[in-house]
């Protein structure tokens, strides 16, 4: 299997011969304002460019949508995405979204597992930020959207057992996948963003820490980094953090673009 | 005016030809285990010695206790700081617990402000920790206690505005306390203390980075570091973000026993 950034949440994994892509925010840089009620108010999202043309980016077996955040699913990606793609979902309400939008084959992953081809895919769950910290958020700016969230464990006999922990802080639904999955491969969300008024809605270093510390033998990837204006963490910061906590090795730090065997 | 970090939130002021001893926590080195439900688990508290006597302390005119945490009032203190100390509080139910403690002089501050000789304390408002994560945590661990705190600045007519934030997250309640009082000084409680399901209850050095942007020209004073084990910010971590941002000259790092004439 190997795992290939795009840019923030968006990747691409190949596993066990099939392409999928993850949470595909496709806008061009900085056609959004920062997000409301953030830090860094005076940068624009995405922060930064797409790395390779999208038609390279769309030519995949299926693609995972964790939540429909616009960083993780946009117009763009509504538009650009061929509507007899394999789409995979958190919910009803997420799969009814893409349906809308003229989506034929949308499917909701369980808890309790779903097949495609000889892969299985398993629903975990997340915490987007404390509590209510995100449908707050939401009333505050008016619009409609939930804090709902997935990971996504996926399976093969042949492969190894690959976590998609999601748009998540660290929380019991993240240790428990761990333990449950014993995953060989995590993909963390990691940059630390944050409302002003509120602390983390997804993980930065320290809860990468912690991921560390439940899964040692794991090898952690983390993105969604430096393409939010209110993500706080830097990759230099992480880096710096990695090497300090012995962690070098085993939790990577891709660039946009870049491809990690695994 | 100065002010004499002793260790974690504990700090000596001397304004107006006055000693405020702030926040006493006064317990020898590791005599308290790690808080339940934190990060850091291996750490004993608190993590560092007193670097002075406990006779030189609690030689001053008044204690501000901004609340009851532990980790600011401890049994120490309430057995070795005098009976007859005059003795600051948020609110009339920790006024009662000095009291109960045998505290004779006992005073709370008021927003509207109260007279110490011709110092005038003004209470201010914080937010510890996002929502009702502080009562939740109590909640798990079976124990009383509220999210209460709160801030005091200080201000007299031959002297720098004085303004201590408190356990506090950077909310509009700082912004607030900023806005009206226009603080020469600010002293910051930035250790970013955290429960391991839920984000700061405390600023870190985001947060501070905030205050020195809503007051440039304040000095602002960060204390609270590296000594209880959830405290996730360590003063390097801080000292290179305060180089990093350009806030060299504006914010300082004191270290334990250390003082800063202002």
């Amino acid at each position: 299997m190997n795992i290939r950034l795009i840019r923030s949440a968006c990747n691409i994994v190949t596993y066990a011969g099939k392409k999928f892509l993850i949470d595909p925010w496709l806008s061009d840089k900085a056609v959004w304002p920062a997000f409301p009620f953030t830090y860094n108010q005076d940068k624009q999202n995405p922060m930064v460019g797409l790395p390779v043309s999208i038609d390279e980016i769309i030519k995949v077996d299926a693609v995972i949508v964790t939540h429909m955040h616009p960083d993780h699913f946009d117009d763009v990606a509504m538009k650009v995405i061929p509507k007899d793609m394999k789409m995979f979902v958190q919910s009803e309400v997420d799969a009814a979204t893409l349906k809308d939008g003229g989506f034929k084959d949308v499917e909701v992953v369980k808890e309790s597992g779903i097949n495609f081809g000889d892969i299985t895919l398993y629903k975990t769950l997340g915490e987007h930020g404390r509590g209510d910290i995100v449908e707050d958020y939401m009333k505050k700016l008016g619009v409609s959207g939930t804090k709902e969230v997935m990971g996504v464990v996926l399976k093969n006999p042949n492969e190894k057992t690959f976590y998609i922990a999601g748009d998540t802080i660290w929380c019991e639904y993240v240790q428990d996948a761990i333990s449950k999955y014993n995953p060989d491969v995590i993909l963390l969300f990691a940059g630390y963003a944050q409302f002003v008024y509120g602390g983390p809605i997804i993980m930065g270093k320290y809860e990468v820490l912690e991921v560390f510390k439940a899964a040692p033998n794991a090898k952690i990837i983390t993105t969604h980094l430096e393409t939010v204006n209110h993500g706080l963490l830097t990759r230099k910061e992480l880096k710096e953090y990695i090497s300090e906590k012995g962690m070098t090795g085993n939790v990577l730090v891709p660039d946009d673009g870049e491809t990690i065997a695994l």
